[in-house]
């Protein structure tokens, strides 16, 4: 029986670099795990965003038992899950949890640039491919890798092809609905509404649901092909911008190699026993911690 | 064999009366359905943010054949899913899904009013409650209603509970790190924070969070009461909480009777197939649609 992988403790390649420049105190330290990504929506945001912060790796994401869970973490993150702020600027300091909502809070305070586009429908278009992301797609990302007998194997990755087509529908409603129409009232404001809108769109920049959406994207063109033979869609636009995501400068330093990918994936491929709270809720069929 | 009831088509009591209000065109058609909670979410933001809309109800949420939803409806919401607006300030007009999603479109363009508080952590905080809601606290209700065997209710009936006190865990947050400590800075900016802090407070006013759990509180406390026996936990400040909820201008006024939510809600307590596609997600283990 050959050796199972587990998971690794600390960043390679790009993300290794960032985490070293990222080692003095600062206002915000960001609580993470070198392969989650959870941590990696959250710490693009930063990078994007230009919050400064230090990075604090090698909590066991993995460890099921709450008891086990560094007091640190805790302090911040109830649930033991990373990703987790420690927000120094208050006294006593505060905690932060939960990716989507720590993005909110970034998109809140940060100096300089924005996720969301400033138009209010365009932000409802965007945050409708979060909400698509969040509650559909990262889960069915999890049930086609976790999922174990060939037949199951071939549904749940039928189902996890299904909502990358839902995504994209949602972006071809962004371009039919806001940039083909030239934005809120007229072809005047498509220049103002070009911030925002993704890189879905040729002269877009990253947004929040890039971010969102970017960690899975990225593991399904590596872990999802390596265990479960899976290819993303073939399509020209969709080629177009998975390369625009995958070498966008803030999403670039947050990667770290494939082989700590494909090593601390394969518990979830194998689906073993407490690998962690979301493989377990997923196996349970309740929502993810 | 008793006759089965079906869910009602028109809204009764104070909600029949704010429909009749609501009858003329506006720049906001919000297309709803008497029962549904995710409707009353959005119902109850536009009344508190003085919204003018339009309601245009009988959508039959039940249905799950999506051949049988009007092309209206499908227009503004894809899935054909209850809530949709159809905002007609644009040319053409533009439709708008998913609840959570309109939620954050209408405090966007709320002309008066804000359901969140202005300070970026206080409103982290509510978002967290928020988030709680939506992922952990609503899918816990229809499991509950659903469960048919006794030993399933039960254990059903704890989850449900533990997702109230965990909600309270969450208000209590707020209450030690915002409300005692005055404010993101000092005692001086306590006044000025109150505001978005929720009715959990004794002086506070409706919040997002309110209007996010709202509709299935309500529904708790008959439906659930009703078919599964369920009392709302018995501590002073919860009892307070739901007090000021159910009695607020802008929740009292899209409540219908109880005798409509009884009716309504026994397809889901006696699970029937085919009772809604969210019925369907919670027998199916997969997330709500």
């Amino acid at each position: 029986m050959p050796e199972q992988k587990s998971y690794h403790l600390e960043c390679t390649g790009a993300a290794l670099e960032t985490v070293k420049q990222h080692s003095d105190a600062q206002d915000i330290t960001l609580f993470g795990s070198c392969f989650c990504p959870f941590v990696q929506r959250v710490w693009v945001a930063m990078e994007y965003l230009g919050v400064p912060y230090k990075y604090c790796g090698n909590f066991a994401v993995g460890e099921v038992d709450p008891y086990k869970k560094p007091a640190e973490l805790l302090e911040v993150s109830p649930k033991g899950l990373v990703p987790g702020l420690k927000l120094h600027k208050y006294t006593p300091p505060r905690g932060l949890n939960e990716s989507t909502v720590i993005l909110e809070y970034l998109e809140d305070v940060a100096a300089k640039g924005s996720l969301l586009p400033a138009d209010p429908y365009a932000r409802a278009l965007v945050r409708l491919q979060c909400d698509h992301v969040s509650r559909s797609l990262v889960p069915a990302f999890y049930r086609f890798l976790q999922a174990q007998e060939a037949r199951v194997q071939i549904e749940c990755g039928k189902d996890f092809h299904a909502a990358l087509e839902n995504l994209v529908t949602l972006f071809e409603r962004m371009e039919r609905e806001i940039v083909q129409s030239g934005g809120a009232s007229g072809a005047g404001e498509q220049r103002a509404l070009s911030a925002g809108l993704g890189l879905w769109f040729e002269n877009g920049d990253l947004n929040l649901s890039d971010v969102i959406v970017g960690p899975w994207i990225y593991r399904a063109s590596n872990v999802l092909k390596h265990y479960r033979g899976f290819e993303l869609p073939a399509g020209n636009k969709f080629t177009a911008w998975i390369t625009r995501l995958f070498a966008h400068p803030a999403f670039k330093v947050t990667c770290s190699t494939e082989e700590l990918y494909l090593d601390s994936y394969e518990r979830y491929a194998e689906n073993r026993p407490n690998t962690s709270q979301v493989a377990n809720a997923i196996n349970s069929g309740k929502p993810l911690p």
